[in-house]
């Protein structure tokens, strides 16, 4: 199994642009924390535990870009950076997460090398705990994989999706080390082609067998016999519904209709049991991810387009949620 | 409305190029059965009654291009183009439908004169019936839409899948031509993007209002009370299933689940009560539809692919078929 990071520090902020893939694995440094709003805006970095982890770090970059001497300077200067980080892309609960918990490591300390230095510490934390929570929530979900399992995701959650190992390719990933035989059915994940370009790449590079098929696909799979669990990662879990890529909800309702297993598997830092699914707004994106593909035009000019990145599972259609700190079965909620 | 034609005779066969657009309009002369064979193949002319059309002409062009004067040879070379013609797309009965059609019209003739004019009137009046079946199946259909409607349509099953006027699209049209208001959501119809390339080219050079979607959005609009109707066309209904373009049937469990009627609109010609699903082998398209969004590589070298070209919806998730004989109810089938 691949061990390598997302995203790390290394003299400064690097992450692998994601966009580059499955052609190239182009790691690149974040000169500042603007490039590192673009990173996330334009998807180079993603993945709800990534964007944790990218969070976390951009406060560790803007504390180690600034110039001044002052803490409190620098202090304000560290919640601009936040707000702006969190503002890049709203509906991901854990980049929020993520910056704030570094801004709070960092907030009590009194000198200017201090800050950077807790910031830092605090950031390399969240990374390093989003391997140890990925690969504890793999070992809880592998048990609910058997022997020769045809498997069936969507998007991303995987290790790019990560610091590393992944929410439901580690749940796959760990089943494999624990000797089963999963075969993984990888939806491509329209608008953005995530699991063309992200789930199969990982999938190969750990020789884990995988099929790549178009979303409209998961339906007739199901129904010829050849699904025995579908396994998602969340973006954000409220205390009604499951938030992720969009269509995921599709395969929820699929799933139930052909009485097949529907599980997500996130970290309790996706966990956001203060808001119901009516108070998230769903960011919409640009009408050109769909009406070009790969810088050619396919769609008339002028047509009206909906983009939403997110759509929104109940929790009824969850069979069960698989976290770090167990498998929970709605109602059933983690204790967070 | 436009009435224009999308396969026609003008002293040769000739075609729109549909894979050119919305980008160009491009009519083709078929200068060999082995060229509309390549179209066929290539989907520059695709869609069920369309391919009946392109079958039925297609003998007429093998008619036209003989130089036998003898009306045995002219035969036999016509039933070498027929099965040709046949195999380049074996799941749409239409294709069929069309070649046999014409074919039995040219068989009984005398000389090789008339074997061409008799092939040519056959192949002209199966496409002047398309057109006129289609207006009729299109009256039926709109009965079923209300003032207001919001519908959902996957692919294309619009005039462009015809010779005219369209099926879905057809039904859609007539409701718009009896005054009602139709808001169009078509699905962009992964992997080959029929929706975003044709149906809404076809729908805003109609001036109907509509909106481009990916497929895996289907499930969260109707949850959001978006969608009012389902219609899309058919490639072969059997006794037990409607066979179309994949994806089709996971808009059918999307609609039963939340309760919204689904419309399958296709003429008799689609209609092959002599097989069951069980029978019908689905053909399987090239892995590189999947592998590469125009030309780029999305995907990793070597990756597996499943790319079927249909699914089948078992009949019990139809709410009606809409036929130029009327709207048949399941398990009410229309007399063919």
């Amino acid at each position: 199994m691949c061990e390598s990071r997302t995203i790390w520090w290394d003299g400064g902020l690097w992450l692998i642009d994601q966009t580059k893939l499955p052609g190239e694995l182009i790691p690149i440094k974040m000169s500042s924390v603007r490039q590192l709003i673009e990173a996330i805006q334009s998807l180079r970095v993603r993945g709800a535990p990534a964007l944790g982890a990218a969070g976390a770090y951009g406060i560790a970059l803007a504390a180690d870009l600034s110039r001044t001497s002052n803490p409190f300077d620098m202090i304000a200067e560290l919640e601009t950076a936040a707000e702006m980080i969190k503002d890049s892309r709203p509906t991901a609960v854990n980049l929020s997460w993520g910056v704030d918990r570094v801004l709070r490591a960092a907030s009590s300390r009194e000198s200017t090398e201090e800050i950077r230095e807790a910031a830092l510490r605090e950031a390399e934390e969240v990374a390093e705990e989003d391997i140890r929570i990925n690969k504890s929530l793999g070992k809880n979900g592998a048990k609910l994989l058997d022997d020769g399992d045809c498997v069936l995701t969507h998007c991303n959650a995987g290790r790019l999706a990560c610091v590393g190992w992944g929410t439901a390719l580690g749940v796959i990933r760990s089943a494999v080390q624990a000797g089963k035989r999963i075969h993984v059915y990888a939806c491509e994940t329209r608008p953005l082609n995530q699991g063309s370009r992200l789930t199969a790449w990982e999938l190969i590079q750990d020789d884990i067998p995988v099929t790549l098929i178009c979303d409209n696909m998961s339906g007739s799979l199901m129904r010829k016999g050849r699904i025995d669990k579908v396994i998602v990662g969340a973006d954000r879990i409220t205390k009604d519904a499951v938030f992720n890529k969009i269509g995921t909800y599709n395969h929820a309702v699929l799933a139930r209709y052909h009485k097949i297993p529907f599980y997500v598997a996130a970290p309790l830092s996706t966990f956001d049991q203060r808001h119901e699914e009516a108070d998230i707004i769903v960011e919409e994106r640009d009408p050109e991810e769909i009406c070009s593909l790969a810088g050619k035009r396919v769609a008339p000019e002028g047509v009206d387009v909906y983009n939403p990145a997110f759509d929104a599972t109940p929790l009824d259609l969850v069979t069960a949620l698989i976290t770090e700190k167990g498998v929970f079965r709605p109602p059933l909620m983690p204790p967070v």
